[in-house]
C-alpha cells in the first residue's frame, strides 16, 4: 500500500482525472500545491531517489489530462529546480509551486486592471462564454466609474451566458443578453470584445469556447477591437513543436437529447474553435498587453522554454 | 351585418392577423384566394362599385401585417387589372389570383430544379433555419442520384434546425447537426451554402433569420459558394422608394424565460438579420437565378413595378 | 446681326461658358429654358428648317461646357421628340423642356424623402463637400423628429465644408467639424456616409468632390454604409461607350499660393475622384434608390440610351 | 441520299464536329451561313414543312457541340422569326443570319474601338492567353499615338502567349513576356489588365482560359482595373436556369507528356476557369461597357432571352 | 532659495512645460542634459542623498508633459544606473546622458540610411506631415544618385507640409504637393508610403499625425509598401502594462477661427491618429528594419523594460 | 604557388562560383567544410596570423556568391570564435563548422517531423516548386500512415515540379499535376500548402521560387493553411539593416529560346517572389514552428546577430 503523502497525490490525480477538480486555473494550482505538499513530507535516503519520486508524482498528474495546458505548464513550472541536496530540492519545490499558486490566484485581477485601460467612458463592450479574465477586465473598468455597456452571448450548447449574466446583474453592469447568431446584427455598436483563451499557441491563435473565431471574424469586418484575456500559463510550449492543440468534441445528447432515433443525422459538437491571430489585436496578460504574434516570447520569458531546446 | 361573400373576407384577413394562417407562402394564396372568391360573387350595381368593393377587400388584407411583402404582392398581383365592364374585371381578378396561387405553389418546385444545378456530386452543402425553397434545392439534387451531404444549424432561439433535419431524415439526406457557432469551424469542408429569405430588397440584400448574414460572411471569408433560395413574391418593390424593412424582435422569453427576474439584464431578439449583397453569390427564383443586384429587375420584370412610378 | 431670340440661346451659353451660371442643376436647367424659349418664338418656313435651327442652338449650348454631363442631358431630354409639322415641334420641346425643369427642381426634394428613411433615430451621418442633395436627405430626417447629428468635413481646397456647416447651423441641425484626415478617426461612430455626385457612370462607379473615394474606402473598412444622392440628370450615357470622365485640375494657387516660386515642386490639383461601385451601398435618385450597378437602368429607362444604340 | 443543300449543312456540322472550324467566332459565322444557305435554295410544300426542315438543320448543327456558347446563340438568332408565309420566312431567315454575321464581324473592333478609351498615355496593360477582342483594344489605343506598352502571359499549358506577342510585334508595340507565375511580381506596375471571354454567365462571372480567375484575384489586391473584353454572343442565356458551363478538361500529355508512366501521379488539365464577377470592373462588349452584373440585360436586350420565359 | 545647479533643472522643466523646447528628440535631449549637468555639479553627503535629489530632478522634468514618450525613455535611460559610491553614480548619469544624447542626435542619420535601401531607382514616395526621419529616408537614396520623386501632402490643419516641400526644394528632389483629400487618387502611382511617428506602442500601432491611419489604409488597398521611420525613444514601454496614448486634442480655431459664431457646431481637433500595425510594414529604426509587431523587442532590448517587471 | 591547404579553398570557392555546388544546403556545407579543413591544417606563428589567414579564407569564400544568404550564415557561423590561443581557436572553427554541417543535414529531417503534426488524415496538401524541407514535411505525414493527397505545381520555368512528382513517385504518395494557372481552381480543396524558402527575412517576408506568393494569395482568399519550411540558415541577418533582398533574372532563354528574333519583345525572367509576412501562417524551422514576423528571433537566437549591434 502507498504511503500517505503519496495518496494524497493520487487523490489529487484522480480528482482532476474525473473532472471533479476543474479549469484551468483550479486544476493548475491542484497540481503544483500537490506536489508541494509530497515534496515536504517526501522522505527519501538521497537526491536522486528524491528526484525520481517527484517526477513520478509529476507524471501521475501530467497523464489525467494530457492535452490539459495549465496542468503541464504548472508541473513544468513548479519542477524546474536545480538542487545540490535533497533540502535545497525540497526548498525549491516548495518555492516553486507557492509562487505559481500565488501568481496564478493574482493574474485575473492584474488582468482586469491592465486590460481596463482599454475600455473607454461610454463603450458597449461585447463577451462570449464565460471567462473569468474577460469578466475581470469589464469589472475593473466599471469599477472605476466607467459608464460602459455589455453584451452577452448566450454561448450554445452550454448556455454559460447564463452564468455571464448572472456576475453581471450583481456587479450592477447594464447588460444584454442575445443568441450566438445575433452578434453581427449588434456589432457596428460594440467597441471591444473581449474574450478569454482556453490555449494560446506558439503563433498566437487562440483556442476558446466553440464561436469565438466567428466573432472575432465579424469584429474585423467592422473594425472593432477585439482583445483577448489570458493568464501566461494558458500559452502552451510545445506548439512551438508543431503539436497540434486537440479540439475536444462533447457530447452530441448536449445538442439533441434524442440523437438515437435518427438514422441520416449525426451531431458534431466541438467544444472549441481556433481564432487566428490576424483577428486579434491584443492578448493581455498579468505581465503585459501584447501583439498576440509575441505569444512565443510569453512562452520563452515567463514559463522558460527556448526554440531549438 | 356583413353579407356572406365579405365576411369571408374578414375572416381570413382574421386568421393572417392572429397568424393562424402564418408563412410567406400560405398568407400569400390565402389573400389571393379570399379576393378571388369575394369577386366571384360580389354583386354590384357597376363597374365602379365593383372596383371599390374590391379595393376595401384588399385593404382589409393588407392591413393585417402591412410589413408582410408577401401579402402585399399577392394583393397587388391580383388587383391588377384594367376592365370595361363588371364582368371583364372578374374574370381578371379570379385569373390574377388563380395565375398566382398556381405560380407560387410551383415556384418552390421550380427553385429546387434551378437551383440543384449548382449542386455537385460530392458536395457538402450547409443550410440554416428550415426554408422549403432551400431544402427543395438539396433535395431535387439528392433525387437525381448526386452523393451529397448537409450541414444544418440548430436556428436558435426557436431550433427550427430540428425540423430540418426530420425533413433531410426522411429525404435519407445524410446529415450533420451543429450549433450556430460551429458553422466557421465546418466551413473549410462546405461547398455551398443554400438559405431561404423573408424579404428581398430592390438592391439585393436578403433579409431572413437571425445569423445568416454571419453565415454569409463566414462563407464569403473561405470562398465557400453562398445561394439564396427565394420565390419571386418575397422581393420588396417598396425599398425602391427607400421604404426601410422592419425587423421584428420576439418576445424575450424565447431566449432567457425568467428574465423579469433580472434587474441589469434585458433581452434583444431581433428575429431576422439583412445579409449585404456582396456576400451573396446569386439568388435562386422560379423564373431563374440571378445575381442579387438584378433584383430590381424581378421587381419590375416579374411585379410590374417601374422606378420613378 | 443675329435675331433676338437667338441672341438670348447666345447669352445662355456665354454665361455658361464663363461659369456665370454654375453648378450642374443650373446650367440644365438654364440650357432647358433657353431651348425652349428660342422654340417659343423661332419663325420658320418648314419643320426642317425648324429642326435644323433648334439643333444649331443645341449644339452651341452643349459646346459651352462638353464634358458637362447634366448639360448633355438636359438638352438631349429637351431634343427628344417626332413631330409632323412645326407647331407639334414647337409643343414637343416646349413641354420637354418644363418637364425637365419642374422634375429636376423637384427631385432634391424627393431624393430627400426617399434617401430619409435610411437614417434612424440617433444616427450620426457624415457628409463630405457640400452637396444639396445629400443635405436634403439630412434635412428631411431632421424635420422628421429623428434626433440625428453630423459630422462635417472641411473639404479642401475651396472649403466648401464651411458652406455645409452654415446650412446645417440654420437647420439646427447638431454638427461636429473635422479635417479631412480626421474622417478615419471618426468612422467607427458613423451610422452612415452621405454624398453627392457629380457624375455617375453606367457601371455605377461616382465622379465626386476629391476625397469622396478615401471615404468610401473608410466608410468600407468600418462596415459603415455609404450612400450617394444623385440627381438621375447626374447619370452619363456616353460612359456606356466607354468614353471616360474627364476629371478636370483647378488651379495650384488654390492650394499652394506662391507656387512659382518653388523650382521642384509642382501642385495637382483634381477637383474629383472616382469612388469604385464596391464601395457603394446604394444611390439614391428622385426615382429611387438602387444598387450602383444598376445605373445602366437609370440611363435607360429614365434618360431613354439603349445599349448598341 | 440527301440533297445537296442539306448535305452543305451536314457538312458545316461536321467541320465543327471535328474542330475543322474552331474559334467562337467562326463556328458561329459558319453555322449562321449554312442556316441562311439553306433556306435560300430549301423548297417545300408548306411554310410548316420549311419550318421543320429549319429546325432539323439547325438541331444537327447545335448537336456538334452542345456546350458552345457561340453556336447556341448563333442557330438561336437566326431562327427568331415569326412568318406568314414561306417567302416571308426565308427572308427572315436570311436576313437575320446576314445580321448576324455582319455584327459580330464587326464585334471585335467596336469592342476596339469602345475599350481603348480605358487605356491612358503612359499605361501598362496586362493580357492573357490570345483573345482578339482583348488585343483589339490594346491595338486601338496604340493606333491612336498613346505611349503604351504590354505584358503577355506564357499561357500554359498551349503556350497562345507565343501568339499574342507575335502579333504585338507586328503591330509594333512594346512588349514583356513572362511565365505565368510572375504575374504578381509585375502586377503593381500594371494599370490595366485585359482579358478575353470564353463564356460569360447571367450573374456575370467569366469563363476563360486557365488562369485568368488568379490574374484578376491579383489585379483586385493590388487595385489594378481588370477589364473583359468579349462579344455579346459570348453570353449564355441558359446560365438564368442554372445550367452550369461545363469546364473542359484536355489531354493531360499537354503537360506531362509521358504521364503514363507514373503509376501515382495523375494530371488535371482543366481548360478553363471561372473569374468571379467581384473581381472584374467592366465587361466591353460591342453593344457597351457594361458591370459585370449587368450580363443579364446583355442576355435579355441583345440575345431576346428573358426571365422566367 | 534654490541653488544654480538646480534652477537650471527648473529653467529646462519651464521651457518643455511653456513648449520652448519643443519636438520629440529636442525634449529628449534637454532633458537628458538637465539631468547631466546637475549630475556633474551636485554636492550631496552620500549617495543616498545623491540618489535622492537626481530622482527629484528626474521627477519635476517627467511632470512636465507626462505623456511626451520621448521625455519619458530620456529620464529613464539617464537614470538606469548602479552605483557603490557616489563618484560612481555621477559617472553613470554623465555616461548614460551623453550616450543617449549622442544616440539620438545619430539616430536620424542611420534611419535615412538603413531605410533608403527600400527606396529602388525611379520610385515615388508619398509622404505626410513633417517628419525629419522620413525626410532623411527620402534624402538619403536621393542622395546616392537614385531618381526618385516624392508626393507631399498639405497635411491639415497646420500645414506641416509647406515645411517639407520647403525642404525637398532645397535638397533638390522633384516633389508633387497635394491636398490630404487627393492621395488615394495617387496612390497607384506610389510605390512607397514613409512617415514618421510619434509614439510607437508595445504591440505595434502607430501614433502619428491625424491623416496617417487613413494613407495606410489607402496604400494597403492598392498593396503600396507603408513604412515609419522612428528612433527607438518613440517606443512606449507603458503601453505594455495598457496605458492607453491619449490622443490630445488642439485648439478648435485651428479650422475654424469664428467658432463661436456658430450655435450648433463644434469643432474636433485631434492632432494625432493610431495606424493599426495591420497596415505598417516595417519600421524603420536606428537599431535595425523590423516588422511593427517587434516594437516589443525593441521596448526590451535597446530601453531595457521587460514584461512583467 | 599557393600552399595545398589553401588550394582547396580557392577550389571550393571556384565550385561554388561556377555553380558546380549548388543549392543553398550544399554551398553552406562546403563553405563550412573547407573552413575547416584549412583551419586544421593551418600553420601560423601566431594567433592574430591565424585569425587574419582564416578571415581572408572566409572573405574569398564569400564573395563567389555574395546574395547567397546560406553561404553569408554558414561562414559567419564558422567564424564566431574567441580564443586565446591558435589551438583554441583551430578547435573553436572545427567544433563550429561540425556542428553546422550536422545541423543543417538533420534539419530537413527535424522540419519534418515537426511540420508533419499539421498535416491531418484526409489533406489535400498543395506544394510549388522542389523544395527538400516541403516535401520532407509530406513525406513524415505520409510515413505516419495518413492519408494524405498531394498537388504538384508545374513550376515554370525550369520545371522542377517534374522532379518533385518524380519524389513523390517513389514514396507512394497520390499526387496530381497541375499547370501553374490552375492553382486557384483546385485550392478550395487544398488544406495546407507547403512550400520551400530561399530566403527568409527579419520582417517575415519569404523570398522564394516564382509563383509562390500568388499561390499564398491564392490560399489567403480560400482560407487554406499556408506554411513555409525553412532550415534557419535560410534566414537573412542583413535585412534587419534594410540591406534588400536582390532578385535574380535567369536567362531569358528559359522562356522563349528564339528571343532576339523579336524587335519589340523583352523578356523578364526573375527567380524568385517575395510573399509577404501577411499571407503565411507559420515558418516550420527545426528549431520550431514559428510566426513568421517571429523571424528576427530566429535572427537573434540562432545567428546570434542583434538589433543595433
Amino acid at each position: 500500500m502507498e504511503q500517505l503523502p503519496f495518496r494524497q497525490v493520487l487523490e489529487t490525480a484522480e480528482k482532476i482525472r474525473t473532472m471533479e477538480v476543474r479549469g484551468a486555473g483550479h486544476i493548475a494550482r491542484a497540481a503544483a500545491g500537490a506536489l508541494r505538499d509530497y515534496a515536504l513530507v517526501l522522505e527519501t535516503k538521497s537526491l536522486d531517489e528524491f528526484n525520481f519520486e517527484m517526477k513520478r508524482a509529476a507524471e501521475i498528474l501530467l497523464n489525467t489530462r494530457p492535452t490539459a495546458v495549465s496542468l503541464s505548464n504548472a508541473t513544468w513550472m513548479v519542477m524546474r529546480y536545480k538542487a545540490d541536496d535533497l533540502e535545497d530540492a525540497r526548498k525549491s519545490i516548495v518555492s516553486n509551486a507557492n509562487r505559481f499558486i500565488e501568481d496564478s490566484q493574482r493574474a485575473v485581477e492584474i488582468i482586469g486592471e491592465i486590460g481596463s485601460h482599454r475600455i473607454n467612458d461610454g463603450d458597449m463592450v461585447l463577451t462570449h462564454c464565460n471567462s473569468m479574465a474577460a469578466i475581470s477586465v469589464i469589472s475593473a473598468a466599471f469599477r472605476t466609474g466607467k459608464d460602459i455597456q455589455v453584451i452577452a452571448t448566450e454561448s450554445r450548447p452550454r448556455n454559460q451566458g447564463i452564468l455571464t449574466i448572472g456576475l453581471l446583474e450583481e456587479l450592477g453592469v447594464p447588460t444584454t443578453f442575445i443568441v450566438d447568431s445575433a452578434v453581427r446584427s449588434f456589432m457596428n455598436d460594440v467597441d471591444l470584445v473581449v474574450v478569454g483563451a482556453d490555449v494560446v499557441t506558439a503563433n498566437g491563435s487562440v483556442v476558446n469556447k466553440i464561436g469565438t473565431a466567428q466573432i472575432a471574424l465579424i469584429a474585423h469586418e467592422a473594425r472593432t477591437s477585439f482583445m483577448v484575456a489570458a493568464e501566461t500559463y494558458k500559452f502552451s510550449p510545445k506548439t512551438i513543436l508543431g503539436e497540434p492543440v486537440i479540439i475536444e468534441e462533447r457530447s452530441p445528447e448536449e445538442i439533441l437529447p434524442n440523437v438515437s432515433r435518427y438514422k441520416n443525422i449525426r451531431v458534431r459538437n466541438p467544444a472549441f474553435d481556433v481564432t487566428p491571430y490576424q483577428y486579434i489585436d491584443l492578448i493581455c496578460t498579468e505581465v503585459g498587453a501584447i501583439s498576440p504574434v509575441m505569444s512565443y516570447l510569453i512562452i520563452k520569458e515567463k514559463l522558460g522554454w527556448e526554440l531549438g531546446k
